[in-house]
């Protein structure tokens, strides 16, 4: 009789993190959802940084399929004068994720562009790290997308992978297409 | 009066390649055509490889959401002992693919895992490019994935992303999960 890892019995909860300057990086997320949601699981959207106007496409899409889908970014940036604002919509997005991931009711949560409350210091790394460690339900999935995500995030994640840029529309003067950009 | 260049006015179908040695093409590919989706657009999936078992999560999310999605590549491998009915397969997705497109009935087709083909020779990379170029209705968009994107492949296309596994958790000797990995 063989054994198995640990780990390999039954459903293994994972922390996956999509980073990289690259096209793509909630766009993969989105199919992972999809991908999720095909099998009947509970997903769950909370978006720390875009602006809506940005991603019309896939709040349609939400919408239409019926996924929680929460934004905390609206029009928040990281510029200096906006710092107080942005850090506080951080803590209270970041707060409303535990609170989800916590409750143990999803499969899959995506904390969408959450590197850069990270990045910015609007949020400390390791204590976030520390409370997925503590807090994140076993069996639930927590998939986090954005650039610069930091080294000890990456350290803790089970799965990272980097979106690159070979080459892009807009590098040829293009405009952003509706429906495939946003 | 300024004038804008003759590719950004109204819409313009873009050529997009995802690939790369890193998880997430497929992923992200299946996010494009969810915001896509999510517009109204009319998406179709042409699939050149995987068997059907190994994709669970994407098929019966299209089924949910009505999507017509192929597969041409029901087990097919890479093995020399199959090249000849790997071939015929890869023509006659190719085929499909051309009606498909040439329809302008779609405003996103997606041929995932297409660059095998071209990769190994089953197809020529140039007379797809230049059929592409020939007969693609300028308004429809083409989504190609997979590794070993040919580099006239990279040339034509207008958007070229590479995804690199930073850290996975095959690696670290973890089972891929359900809903997640497929």
């Amino acid at each position: 009789m063989t054994t198995t890892p640990r780990r390999a019995r039954g459903r293994q909860g994972l922390v996956l993190v999509f980073t990289g300057e690259g096209k793509g990086k909630t766009t993969a997320a989105l199919g992972t959802l999809l991908r999720a949601w095909g099998r009947g699981m509970q997903v769950l959207v909370i978006q720390f940084l875009k602006a809506e106007t940005g991603q019309w496409g896939e709040v349609k899409a939400a919408r239409r399929l019926g996924w929680e889908w929460y934004k905390m970014g609206d029009g928040f940036t990281w510029r200096a004068q906006d710092e107080d604002d942005s850090a506080a919509r951080a803590r209270a997005g970041w707060q409303l994720a535990q609170d989800k991931i916590a409750s143990g009711r999803y499969d899959l949560v995506l904390l969408d562009e959450f590197t850069y409350p990270l990045h910015f210091g609007w949020l400390a790394t390791e204590q976030v790290v520390a409370w997925l460690q503590a807090h994140k339900p076993p069996a639930t999935h927590v998939l986090i997308t954005g650039r610069y995500a930091p080294p000890a995030l990456q350290a803790y994640a089970d799965l990272v992978t980097e979106m690159r840029n070979i080459k892009h529309p807009f590098d040829a003067g293009m405009r952003a297409q509706p429906g495939i950009e946003f």
